[in-house]
């Protein structure tokens, strides 16, 4: 049974009936009465729906249910109509546009409840990994198209297993919002992403807005409509803008951050009344790329690392509790915080070999440790860290602590002051604060301050879905961010170059960490 | 050679180049500078020009013809783009949708100069003659499809026989504008119009709108818009809309009446402060359908009459100087002034025997006048008129008057008030004003005050593709419009009365038209 309301895009309208002294058309009728219910001065229908209108209000009586959409212009969008106290699924699609992996989550427009979820790999990375590879890739004849079907071929058949799992046709789907970075949003659209990667970093389009789903060749209902959050630039893209709908920052009194963590880190600062983005290389130590043994998260993987100062013995977790075959991004950095915390590296992240004992060794004129020996690994190998590993960590967590300062410096603030900090994606998902503060990573703030908001692309994509007043907040928030240009800030290396120590060479800012000499 | 203007659709526009100081998207920077040219909120451009944007934008150098257009809601819309200082042909085409006949004409957008224009017949007249047999024909299995399919077809034809004597592609028609009255409009539109002929006469849809072009299925530009003119209800179209727009009476000061004739006479009184509407059955006989040898305008028909009031000689004009075959509503009108004038009818249209001399005989009980004897009519047939054809000439004049004067009084004026009177369409053309008047069809106004528009729909139409400021006109006027229902005002039937006696049974109001006893 369809529950309809103000606060969502499913609403039931009841039209006054027609008379020789009221002969408004029905399109117009049907118009005034939606125009009241979205608060739009306009809205619009497909001639299709429109052939078929006057005939439906007939049998029905004048009255109706409407699914509802807006364009960012702040036109009204009537993309179906069914019979009133209809029973029929009418659902919307959030899609969680990634590089890596595609997230798509059905939600019951009219009740706004969650239908069903699942999670693919991007089918892109046959092409190509990462990013740079795929925008590559587009200069290679018939590139851009084959992107671009394979991205659309892979949501059409996630969200065919979904339905089907859900027990829904494709075709009750009737309103799609989909949030990606920058060039994920080009592949999908068709659009060639070449000069986004050379200076001065142009993409084709900022604000996509909403397009007819059969446009863009997604298999839901005809009429249905997408809407693709909009970009800041080449390297602040829509999954940012939906992070922020979703943690509220332009609705906080506070002055909140929201870090989103892959091979790029990407910040955004700020409260209700301005927003200040950034993004930088943070290296790929944090996406588990760090080491050759480094992994995404999967069983058998290190997810946790704990060093007991005296005993220098290490406490080893790796997810479903598998025989240890690699270690992710949130075990390095427990690694590195363990390791320093009981003195086997030093303030440069220096393996200290008297300190390794047994566990160090040199190989190939490298220094490693050893973290899981042959007899105990999944692979038959040992485990082993690098002095190379953890010098890029230490590049990566500099350059996050860096980008922090930067930002934050650049509305008066210190890093110290943040009175909340969200945490989007897997980094936030995995990662131990703790850990990250004792290396100096993220600020030296009390725990309870730090939030991880799991995958909040996808749940920013939804809220536009579940609720009509969050529509209008996409384009104020792209257009209230101001972005900062690392690329053309003169303190940026200065601050990088004091970051590059364990936790920073201004230890005062991480009261919370001791250092191990103060043992 | 292109000419571009603020006055056109047609726009050169030169955009900074981006930098790292200003890298705003491709797209975005566009519609920055076209909304600033187009005075409008956004500007969207379809999927498929987003996709050329980039690579054009840099190989024109930030420099391009832009073809815009609008949406009712005031949106603007990028149709095409051209390289700067293009000779490309960037053509408009005008419709007006007649129930009888289709006339095209193409504009040249930048410079707003004619490009070609043809007349053809409806082939919708192929299922039925008449708005009302059309609308039976929708009933009928397949019905609205084969209506809609003709309609479409036909402009479709139409407009490559034009092109190609033009010398242009259909291609490079980017906007087209269709003013048709309601249940034309409505057939094209391919929505069935069965409920504009029942009671209370509700038409799908009074604001259509702009389509794209490919969604009607006409073979111009693919992503060129057709933007459908309004109308007021099922028996006020979008041609009398376009007429107002091509006479202006929206913008005069002085109050304007325009007077469009075929089976219906549609009437709109106003200036620019305030207009009123209305539409009744004014009879076939100004369609040339009043009598059995009436017939539309064409060579060999008769639509001059002359009658030498002591002679009583007829003095005959036929289209072409053809041998005459038939007569139209001009020709009824002049004959049944010139039988008034020399008192062969009396004041109540009678034919008078003994006045009419040789002329007049009697078959199958029914009094005739011979117009053209057998012997130099074209058909081998006499030429006549029957008592029948003068009294359903006399119920459709008073039926006009009383419409004039209904509408006239419904404001406090008096039909001889009208500073300036505007008929359209072929009645305008053909008729004689004095004519018109000596029968009491229309006000004794002085004659400089008629001014005969010509195909005002057709016009109206045109003048949107030729200056952007007609564009928001359109809806200002459609709404600006008050409809007085005719049906239901009692005073009418009174009126007409009065009217259907020669000039009228208050002949103080045709000062002019001297009685024939007056002699």
């Amino acid at each position: 049974m369809t529950r309809t309301s103000d606060d969502s895009w499913v609403r039931p309208v009841t039209l006054p009936y027609p008379s020789l002294g009221d002969n408004t058309a029905d399109a117009d009728r049907l118009e005034s009465a939606l125009k009241k219910a979205l608060g739009t001065r306009t809205v619009h229908m497909d001639l299709d729906l429109l052939k078929q209108l006057p005939l439906c209000l007939r049998e029905w009586n004048y009255r109706a249910t409407a699914v509802l959409f807006k364009d960012p212009a702040g036109n009204g969008l009537l993309t179906h109509l069914a019979p009133p106290d209809t029973t029929e699924d009418l659902c919307g699609l959030a899609v969680d546009l990634g590089t890596t992996r595609v997230a798509l989550r059905i939600i019951d427009l009219a009740s706004g409840t969650r239908r069903g979820e699942s999670v693919c790999d991007n089918p892109q990375t046959a092409l190509g990994p990462d990013v740079l590879t795929r925008i590559h890739h587009v200069e290679k004849p018939g590139g851009l198209n084959r992107l671009n079907r394979l991205i659309i071929d892979g949501i059409n058949t996630q969200l065919l297993v979904l339905c089907t799992r859900c027990g829904i046709s494709p075709e009750a789907i009737h309103l799609v919002a989909v949030a990606g970075n920058t060039a994920m949003t080009h592949l999908l659209l068709g659009l060639n992403p070449r000069w986004m990667i050379r200076e001065p970093y142009i993409p084709a389009v900022n604000r996509p807005g909403v397009f007819k789903a059969t446009e863009l060749g997604l298999t839901v209902h005809p009429n249905a409509r997408v809407l693709i959050f909009p970009n800041v630039g080449s390297y602040f893209g829509g999954d940012l803008v939906a992070g922020i709908l979703y943690c509220d920052m332009d609705q906080r009194e506070e002055t909140a951050i929201l870090v989103d963590v892959g091979t790029n880190a990407e910040v955004v600062l700020g409260n209700r009344s301005w927003m200040m983005a950034c993004a930088g290389a943070a290296g790929p130590a944090l996406e588990g790329g760090v080491t050759p043994m480094g992994t995404t998260a999967g069983p058998g993987v290190i997810d946790r690392i704990a060093i007991d100062p005296d005993s220098l013995n290490l406490d080893i977790h790796t997810i479903d509790d598998q025989p240890p075959r690699g270690i992710c991004g949130s075990g390095v950095i427990d690694l590195a915080a363990g390791l320093f915390r009981s003195a086997m590296i030093d303030i440069r992240g220096k393996l200290l070999p008297e300190r390794c004992a047994d566990r160090w060794s040199m190989k190939d004129g490298m220094a490693h440790l050893t973290i899981v020996p042959a007899d105990q690994s999944a692979t038959g190998k040992a485990l082993c860290i690098t002095q190379a590993d953890l010098d890029s960590l230490i590049r990566s967590k500099a350059a996050m602590y860096t980008i922090l300062e930067t930002i934050t410096d650049s509305v008066g603030m210190q890093p110290q002051d943040l009175e909340r900090f969200f945490v989007a994606g897997t980094f936030g998902a995995y990662i131990d604060p703790a850990s990250a503060i004792a290396i100096g990573m993220i600020p030296d703030l009390p725990l309870q301050r730090y939030h991880s908001l799991g995958n909040s692309s996808l749940g920013g994509a939804a809220r536009v879905l579940e609720d009509p007043a969050c529509f209008d907040r996409i384009n104020q928030i792209r257009d209230g961010i101001t972005y900062l240009e690392l690329n053309v800030n003169l303190d940026f290396m200065n601050r990088f170059s004091a970051a590059k120590f364990l936790p920073h060479t201004d230890n005062s800012r991480f009261p919370s960490v001791r250092s191990p000499v103060d043992r």
